[in-house]
């Protein structure tokens, strides 16, 4: 039984969805991880991690327009305002997504659907770098 | 320390949330898994698993209607239209939700609440088979 | 390999976000927990888990305010109305953030950001008493 980290740092500029799921494939098949479990964690809480279609590019800019419209960006509307109109909707968007994902790997493969990718999602209109923990745990 | 995986297979007729505790506690006790984490993964990005109550199904039929009147089937709301006025909105309904679950088991037994219930909660119309992966990490 | 259980009491007297980082920190020093993950888990559908912000308090007075505005406690709206005009708009929150969290413990520290806490984000207007299961499974 092991256990291993790594940072995988992803540079934002804006609102967007980065698919880094090429980067975890590349960490396990690296190490040679055969089964366990990858957990992920984002070290901030204006920013997401989910799991997406990744076909048609076209979801992720209905997904950013719809979470938009859903969590306005108006300051009237918050007490924390110092951090810019988009700091607040960030942490509510956040909140309503997830800061944390774990994926089972199973035969060196991570199990996801066909067409599933992961992804950060970027809330704020900043560019940024964020931290993706990610923390493997099982056999190599 | 073992690990086993396992895919439940479930059959959905269009919206509804989808009960599976027993088979998960099934699959638990056929193993005889004593101790561990059971990582529950979906392989699609248009239905969600969510724990919930199980008592009043009234709570259910809420749930539906309110993600339903959050989120319309509504084509003129969104680009990705392709695959049926349902389909964008089942993606944002998988993003407000989750696509995975940790749950802990101690003594054989998954550490539920008495009323908490583990569901697929499907948010297409239409008659699919969704896979659950069950991944048991952990001591028999 | 170890696994540990425990489950802390949090008793609640409204809609609040309740810190419970101390709580959790205290109790992986205490059995020296080194690497591992800690699954956290909450055994009630109508409070949820979430990792927040924990520097400017205002951030917990606009989530809350923000989704009590997003799911509005008006019976009208609802048929599960039965516990109280607050109850079934706690399950819904519940659905649309988590009840269950994985932390990635190294070197005996839990992987959270500088400005993040773990809280219990309590969704009814009662006081109540709430049980957050831990679950460590790693080394010490």
């Amino acid at each position: 039984m092991i256990q291993k980290f790594f940072n995988l740092e992803i540079k934002t500029e804006g609102q967007k969805l980065y698919n880094f799921t090429e980067e975890t494939e590349k960490w396990v098949k690296d190490n040679k991880f055969s089964n366990g479990i990858i957990n992920l964690s984002i070290q901030h809480t204006s920013a997401s991690l989910i799991v997406q279609e990744n076909a048609d590019p076209d979801v992720q800019t209905d997904l950013i327009n719809y979470f938009n419209k859903l969590v306005p960006m108006d300051k009237k509307l918050y007490i924390h305002t110092t951090e810019g109109k988009d700091d607040m909707p960030a942490h509510i968007k956040s909140a309503l997504t997830n800061n944390q994902i774990s994926l089972s790997v199973k035969d060196s493969k991570i199990l996801l659907g066909t067409w599933q990718g992961i992804y950060l999602f970027e809330h704020r209109l900043i560019s940024t770098t964020r931290i993706v923990i990610h923390h493997f745990f099982g056999e190599n």
